[in-house]
């Protein structure tokens, strides 16, 4: 059907390329210069549009659908300050390499800096926060602008899921008409459109996008490095949802294994959690009934001896006694990084492998099976001291599991509550399978502490690109909406104010959660930091209380609110879990008291290891 | 005193130089990284401080505190997504040129792209929106450092109100410690630190910002051009803080006087309302009990003959029938912007006068009173002509206001209520004197139409620059507290959700407000749009039900919520004008019932006046 003008025909043709190309969701925030492109992709039966009212939040949506999925969303907004608006979540898919197409509808290109209303310069507009950034021809009915149109809108998609995935912009001009009117001779009837696929199935364009590996030497000289050394580690960071990408979590444990490499696991690294983490086999291989994935180094790491050849997977760690550990050990350190990015900020790694994680340990593996590795030459002391330096890790994951448990029995919490004890039990009762979305400030450190690890398969989530409290709810709610599974939501008070614009996705976009607000009205962080010391005067500006009321969420968004004692707490969670729509459980904690309390069970488990003095 | 370390230094010297150089507020959002900055303005005896907790919030108050006094407001916020959160204020401030100082704290240069948290590379982050960015040196006691230090932030200020006003960003890296705490030799004892004034009051560097002017050669040549008009017009568009920079209102309503030419006042351009509307000496000179003040003009404009001369100040109207008049104009059109910006969309204007508003009237004042125009010349026929011409805007002006007055009683309102009558109430209802801010999208247009001219000191504001419906509420509250006068913000539904996080300051900042909603569920401006003929299937993305339940902000913030009948407004308006605290008066309508009556009521207008089919 040929377009009735060439607003719309622009419309369609991006809406069918993007189609083609695989994209399965839009967000998009209702305004004029989008007109186009909002029809376009309302009427597309392929496309899933996500509709929110503040351009902040819709971004945050995007980002958080793309990061559980690790396939791109795509945004829409019209002209002026809600492009801007779009900038946090920019931000933060460009630092966690999140795919994500930005389209800005614009006005034309001679008004801007004419004084006209609405224009603004968005040409470049989130600098070099995007992989690419490209202005779309303006509309018209011609043979070579479409098959660019066409070009462009693959390439960008493309370009989100490149190397390095991330944000791509693309910036729109339109003129009015917008609407699909017919302006008689604007798309003559006998225009041509290019078509998608040309004879093939997909988009009119198409990338086939290499993976990098290292070469056969490589991985042997990388295997021999690893294989030498008396406390070899493997640590696997926060994972971007592509940074796994061919990365299969039992071949990390094999290799673990076989190495007598602790797999120090972030609860964002996708390792933490999930069926290799229990695997009948790693018995087998291990023979001592322990694991080789480990979850509770924050709280105890820097008590053990330092590791001499380390293999890093992913974003810098979550836990700051683990980085620090890692700075301060005299040891060889691969970054396995797809990217090739040096994303190791105490700038004591040695080696920077730019090749995909898959690639890497899959050669490892192999090199492993064909004897090209050195441990047939090493002796029986040094394999026992290996088998010593993973049981210095078994015994005190068992001690911090413990007192982790007992701190956090019913009793115990009716005491002595802490907000520690809310993150073990969301995740040691979430469903198998579930989706937890975690805050930054004090909430993802807890759930890096106390989230144990488990064999269900649990995608824990965060923002750790840029850490920021904004848009957590709408990341979270996003995230939901690409899964059937159940998600949770582990937030804290600032975060849910920052973002409480977000909830309106529950009801608009038809995403159930459970919400666990750890409520401590804004004294989290700032436990941690030393302008405790200057009280008064100064707190007053971090403390952050403001006293809100938030049963009044519930009457505003589709929400049942409820207020739950800590001790109450896993109780109530797991009554949400099992019904239907969304619940807000708000836990109240003193965050002083918290805090302290935190640091308590540190010292009870360090009392508890052999040889602290050691370490 | 000597700083206890270096960053701690750095902050004193920053807010030492702000205080020194007149600024007088800070809006600041808590965070760790910018602890030396937060610390040193709080402790600060000059400067007041609003803390807020969504930067983006903070942004658009410190947005609405330099808009309603001219003066530039300081931001602060800690390194990440939060400096993102200030983008969209940061771009209304560019396009309305108000001024703005964004301090970005930032992690130390040597993180960036190093994978560390919450490190974004927040160099030149809002690209060509600001007058001037620059990256601060790192805290060192070093004389010449501490005295570029100065030197930056006191040029930093004055680049906010220079020729064109607007934002300026500095980036501001800090290293640890962040807190106060004692660094033994970091600041030695013996460091003079580079004080302020050197010998005289004031900063440590003064910038003296000259006046553009014409020269007389010009004021004549200009005066001759607009005496040789028959059908001479000023216009005056929305105003930025200082576009009004030394124009008193009754020079302008003197000049129109003596050439005859009526004023077209936007409610943004500081004309429309204030003691000149009603002088005395303006039915002297006149002697037809008339104004030269015109507030009606969007209702009847297009009906009238075109202008043949027009001089023209601030940024283009509001009123599109007033722009397409004016586009449609044979006539010489005088843009006078003391920026020199061709802030004129229409690209029909001839000339552009970069020069103070204020000097270009005192000018022509002056070469009338010098006897160097030509109007003694000018037969008395064209002289007739003249006043024929004004009493086409007086007629049209009285049917205007007498359409609006019979459609604005309570009988009516009763049976046929629409939006424009609440902003008729609200303007002719506000005390004197008083601030008004008024939302994008409908209600300007509303305050455009039906908000008509009077004697009373009303400030009525709005976000014209980039014209977003985010940050609306924010805005207000900031020009709130920069005075004592009641507040009056009149907003959408949307623009209330969209910024709902504003409402917090009600409580922190300590602001009371009349906040009057005219509740559509989302209804809007889209009745105004072309794709109102495409329902369905296209609306429901446009429209913008959201079904949310206002009354619980009551519960949430300091405000209290009452709902109102239209026929009820304006006594619960008296009231709440009469009352402490904040009220929330939300009015219902149908957005389609409104924007028929409005049409309707325009019809009667012109049916009203003579010689319509002249125009």
């Amino acid at each position: 059907m040929t377009a009735p003008n060439r607003a719309t025909l622009w419309g369609r043709v991006v809406a069918d390329e993007l189609a083609e190309s695989g994209l399965e969701a839009v967000c998009l925030a209702p305004g004029s210069r989008s007109t186009p492109l909002t029809v376009a992709v309302a009427e597309h039966p392929d496309i899933d549009v996500y509709s929110h009212l503040d351009e902040r939040s819709a971004a945050y949506f995007a980002l958080g659908r793309a990061r559980r999925t690790g396939e791109p969303t795509a945004l829409v907004c019209t002209s002026g300050t809600a492009a801007a608006n779009f900038h946090p979540a920019v931000m933060e898919a460009d630092r966690a390499r999140v795919p994500l197409l930005v389209l800005t509808a614009d006005r034309p290109t001679e008004l801007r800096d004419s004084g006209a209303n609405q224009t603004v310069d968005q040409v470049k507009l989130y600098g070099d926060a995007v992989r690419w950034h490209a202005v779309l021809p303006e509309p018209e009915a011609d043979e070579r602008k479409v098959r660019s149109l066409r070009t462009t809108v693959a390439r960008a998609l493309s370009e989100t899921t490149g190397v390095s995935p991330g944000p791509v912009h693309l910036n729109c001009p339109f003129r009015k008409p917008l609407e699909p009117v017919e302006v008689p001779g604007d798309v003559p009837e006998s225009f041509a459109e290019t078509a998608a696929g040309r004879g093939r199935d997909g988009p009119f364009v198409e990338t086939v996008d290499g993976t990098r590996t290292l070469t056969d030497g490589e991985h042997r000289s990388l295997l021999a490095a690893l294989e030498n050394a008396d406390r070899p580690l493997i640590v696997a960071g926060p994972a971007d949802p592509t940074a796994l990408a061919g990365l299969e979590p039992a071949a990390v444990t094999d290799l673990a294994d076989r190495l007598g490499a602790p797999i120090l696991a972030d609860p964002l690294s996708g390792l933490r959690f999930g069926p290799h983490v229990d695997r009948v086999d790693v018995e087998a291989v291990r023979g001592d009934g322990t694991r080789s994935v480990y979850g509770g180094y924050d709280a105890y790491v820097d008590e053990l001896p330092a590791p001499d050849a380390v293999l890093r997977f992913g974003a810098s760690p979550t836990s700051k006694p683990l980085r620090h550990w890692l700075r301060d050990a005299d040891a060889r350190q691969f970054l396995v990084d797809p990217a090739g990015a040096w994303r190791e900020a105490t700038f004591t790694a040695t080696d920077l492998l730019a090749a995909e994680p898959g690639a890497v340990v899959d050669g490892l593996l192999e090199a492993l099976a064909a004897g090209d590795g050195e441990r047939g030459s090493r002796d029986t002391s040094q394999r026992a001291s290996a088998d010593d330096w993973r049981s210095r890790f078994d015994a005190a994951e068992r001690r911090h599991w413990g007192v982790c448990d007992e701190a956090s029995s019913a009793d115990a919490l009716a005491s002595m509550p802490f907000e520690g004890a809310i993150l073990a039990a969301v995740v040691s009762n979430a469903p198998d399978s579930a989706t937890v979305f975690v805050s930054n400030s004090m909430p993802i450190r807890d759930a890096d502490r106390f989230g144990r690890p488990r064999s269900a398969d649990l995608t824990v989530l965060a923002n750790r690109g840029a850490s920021g409290i904004d848009g957590i709810t709408s990341t979270a709610l996003g995230a939901g909406s690409a899964t059937a599974e159940p998600l949770v939501l582990v937030t804290g008070d600032l975060a849910l104010y920052h973002d409480s614009n977000g909830l309106l996705a529950l009801d608009r976009c038809d995403v159930d959660a459970t919400i666990v607000l750890l409520d401590n009205d804004g004294g989290g962080i700032f436990h941690k930091l030393p302008i405790e010391g200057f009280d008064p005067p100064f707190t007053e500006q971090f403390k952050t209380p403001h006293g809100l009321e938030f049963e009044a969420l519930g009457d505003l968004y589709d929400l049942e609110f409820e207020r739950v004692a800590p001790a109450a707490f896993a109780d109530a969670y797991r009554r949400s879990l099992a019904a239907d729509g969304t619940q807000l459980l708000a836990v109240e904690f003193d965050s002083a008291a918290s805090h302290r309390r935190r640091e308590a069970l540190r010292e009870r488990v360090l009392e508890g290891l052999d040889g602290r003095s050691e370490g």
